[in-house]
């Protein structure tokens, strides 16, 4: 290996050591993303990027499917709309960018930069909603939104972000539930079976809601350091925006209502959920189904007769199979600095095929995320390779689902909890009174947070953990990012 | 006919009386976007969405194709990024909005909302390019820009809108041209094979071109009232913003290089490009492979028994076939309101299927850009409908270059065409000595402008239209949006 070569390799600063430093060298030294020159703005370069298509993609699909159309709203909002709803604008007002001037000429009302759209939206859908045949309104926009953000993280907390935000109206309280929840499903789709996350879900606390919602659903996993993450939300706004914008509709009995009403969103902070589940001190690991490029070949002693041709004949068969490989047949580097980069990148399998390989007829291959090589015949090797990627988007969700339940234990006693979660990180399962003074006590004294009521409820007693006095609910608890 | 469904008619403004107020008319009664509470912003409603997503989608697989991947640069740009290159900030710094306060902080620099993304792209470009090996740099990406603008109308010039910007490096000036011309090759793909808009291509003069740029092309379209609208462009930068950013590379002899650059976009401009080339004055006409929804089924008399099922089986019949087909079978409206409500939306083809259709084993058809209906045979139908779709995007296509042919004419006599410019709209080709003067000139005395020099030249003569002097080229002339 040369100077050069190990160099490359070192780049990546182990996890055990400095966990946040790994994240953040991860997503830089892969060319995911890049800080830009505005402070807590960051860049997505085109292979980070590729992800976010590919959960666009995914994502859409669905949405589609469940009658969703999108379309799409300003960027900017006038101050007096953000201020109509009371929880609302108190949530965001702290955390939004100013738009003061445009052109040569200061604005006579401020606009705010969007921070997520329900005001905008809900006063175009009050001029536009007229009669119980026009509902549900089912709409959704992909789009950037800013949140003036004090500390910040590429993907994980950033100033500016993508997502989507789905915005619909519903004739009962029964449809809109419905709604909030097959969005929470939906999301629990795009995390377990594209990204092989795995996800609990749950109701978030009053104290941890959306700004204005009734109630939130939330999924959260957890990462490799067992520090928990939010990765979507689906909320429920009953009528607090559709009366606070007059949104109505004349009803199947002619008289006049206020319409129940849905928002959700995922954002690029996925992809920061992705490194963190999957990836490890070699750099990036892609569940196949995310990886732009889930095989590459790498032909060796590639001068020889015969090489190049078998090579290119083998990414003939897998792109026939429809599986996305490519072939790096450049001369500048060598085969062992190919595969660090590769590996670094984290494309799923890596096939090497040399001369001797082919007089043998087969090849070798590698698995991003196992160790050890592997020799495979070329006959059928399409097939072998399919089967290969399917077993390894699968048992990257096991391996997740696994390091979670290992890190998921049942609370017995608050004041030993606080001794142990220094060394102890994960989910804390714990029973709780559903009062806010005893989940502000909790964050206080633990940095830990409620982090949902699992929709799977478990009997951990009948007294609060906190304050021992009667429980309501059994609650996951962790640090989060 | 009802008195509502007359009334339902009568909604928009005929073109002859007042294009200004048909073209509004269109855009807001069909539903492709509204006004917003923000002055110059629009809301682009789902069916105005759906036919950015057909352009997004068609050209998205060209620019991969073509080996471009998308990536994300941030919302916002520091102010001393945009001053760098000089012309491009005196062409801009008008028209932007500033960020003044994020949160509750004044900020220290004032942070502008991108009113294109080069500059702040070039800065990231300086810090990643290194070798000719990385070369080039075929990036793009889709967003929102923001220009303030002082009028506006909803798709042609909105102080927001989405578009995307292709921002590439080269080794060479010869590959770079290349580049520019390749992407205005795609945008006339988008332009006449997607949306049967026919352009004329060409270069703009140096008055017209990009604020920055080395060279940019053009593709010009002629609308129904006449006025031109600039559909498309494509810039070679030079090395005009590789130098004031300093990006460099090593070449292939170990010298430190400027990289060649090139920039081009389009956006949600080209949908009010595509109403003011096929609509009429009973609403949209929408080109086959832009239509939402292809083919609208309506029953007739559909409580008579079996009437229901032959429309569901003709509806799987044409989904079979890949045509995107709704049947409206809601019980709310006649039959002829929804003949009236389809045809104003400009769905291509809508089939009538009723008890006496069923018994002669037939159906009614209606082309959209047709006057009339026709019967046409249940058998084999998804395949004749087909063929009615594909000679249907064929026809718009030549419809509009026959109406831009017919609006072409060759100047004689600057005079006498500033005479008849009133009440001659259209393309004007004259030629032109090059000098600014007379372009100034022209456009002061005419409001017509020189849209481009078209890449086909034809020889009309030597000497400049306007001054008399030398022709350098042939130009088109028309006043525009």
């Amino acid at each position: 290996m040369s100077k050069k070569e190990k160099n490359f390799v070192k780049e990546i600063t182990p996890m055990e050591e400095d966990f946040s430093r790994w994240y953040t060298d991860v997503v830089i030294k892969t060319e995911l993303a890049d800080y830009s020159p505005v402070k807590g703005f960051m860049v997505i370069r085109p292979y980070g990027y590729a992800l976010w298509e590919k959960i666009q993609q995914f994502a859409d699909e669905r949405f589609k499917a469940t009658g969703h159309k999108n379309m799409y709203f300003p960027l900017l909002i006038p101050e007096n709309l953000l201020n109509k709803e009371k929880e609302h604008v108190e949530g965001f007002a702290p955390e939004v960018a100013w738009v003061t001037k445009g052109g040569n000429q200061e604005l006579t009302e401020r606009l705010v930069v969007r921070p997520t759209s329900e005001t905008i939206i809900c006063h175009m859908y009050s001029k536009w909603l007229n009669s119980y045949r026009d509902l549900p309104y089912l709409y959704n926009q992909w789009c950037n939104v800013v949140r003036w953000e004090k500390t910040t993280r590429p993907f994980l907390r950033t100033s500016e972000f993508l997502w989507q935000e789905g915005h619909t109206l519903h004739e009962t309280e029964e449809e809109a539930q419905a709604e909030t929840l097959q969005m929470l499903e939906i999301y629990r789709q795009v995390a377990e079976e594209l990204m092989a996350i795995p996800v609990v879900r749950g109701q978030k606390s009053e104290k941890e809601k959306f700004a204005g919602a009734k109630a939130t659903y939330t999924m959260e996993a957890l990462m490799h350091d067992g520090q928990a993450l939010q990765a979507g939300t689906s909320h429920n706004l009953g009528q607090h925006f559709t009366k606070a914008f007059d949104i109505k509709f004349q009803d199947r009995n002619g008289q006049e209502q206020y319409p129940y009403h849905t928002s959700w969103g995922i954002s690029t902070r996925l992809i920061g959920g992705l490194i963190m589940v999957h990836s490890d001190n070699r750099g990036l690991v892609l569940p196949p189904k995310m990886a732009p490029v889930q095989v590459v070949i790498i032909p060796i002693a590639q001068n020889k007769e015969g090489v190049l041709d078998k090579a290119n004949e083998l990414l003939r068969k897998l792109k026939g199979k429809g599986i996305i490989a490519e072939l790096d047949s450049s001369t500048e580097n060598s085969p062992g600095w190919k595969f660090n980069q590769y590996e670094m990148k984290g494309y799923p399998i890596r096939i090497e095929i040399g001369p001797r390989d082919i007089e043998n007829n087969q090849a070798v291959v590698v698995r991003r995320d196992k160790p050890g090589k592997e020799t495979i015949p070329l006959d059928n090797i399409e097939n072998t390779i399919s089967g290969m990627l399917e077993a390894m988007q699968n048992e990257l969700f096991e391996k997740a689902k696994a390091h979670r339940e290992a890190n998921t234990y049942e609370v017995e006693d608050y004041e030993q909890y606080k001794k142990d979660l220094p060394n102890r990180p994960g989910f804390a399962k714990m029973m709780w009174c559903g009062d806010k003074a005893c989940e502000d006590k909790l964050k206080e004294e633990t940095r830990a947070t409620i982090r949902c009521i699992p929709f799977e409820q478990e009997d951990l007693g009948h007294k609060c953990h906190i304050c021992g006095k009667e429980a309501k609910h059994m609650v996951y608890v962790a640090r989060a990012y």
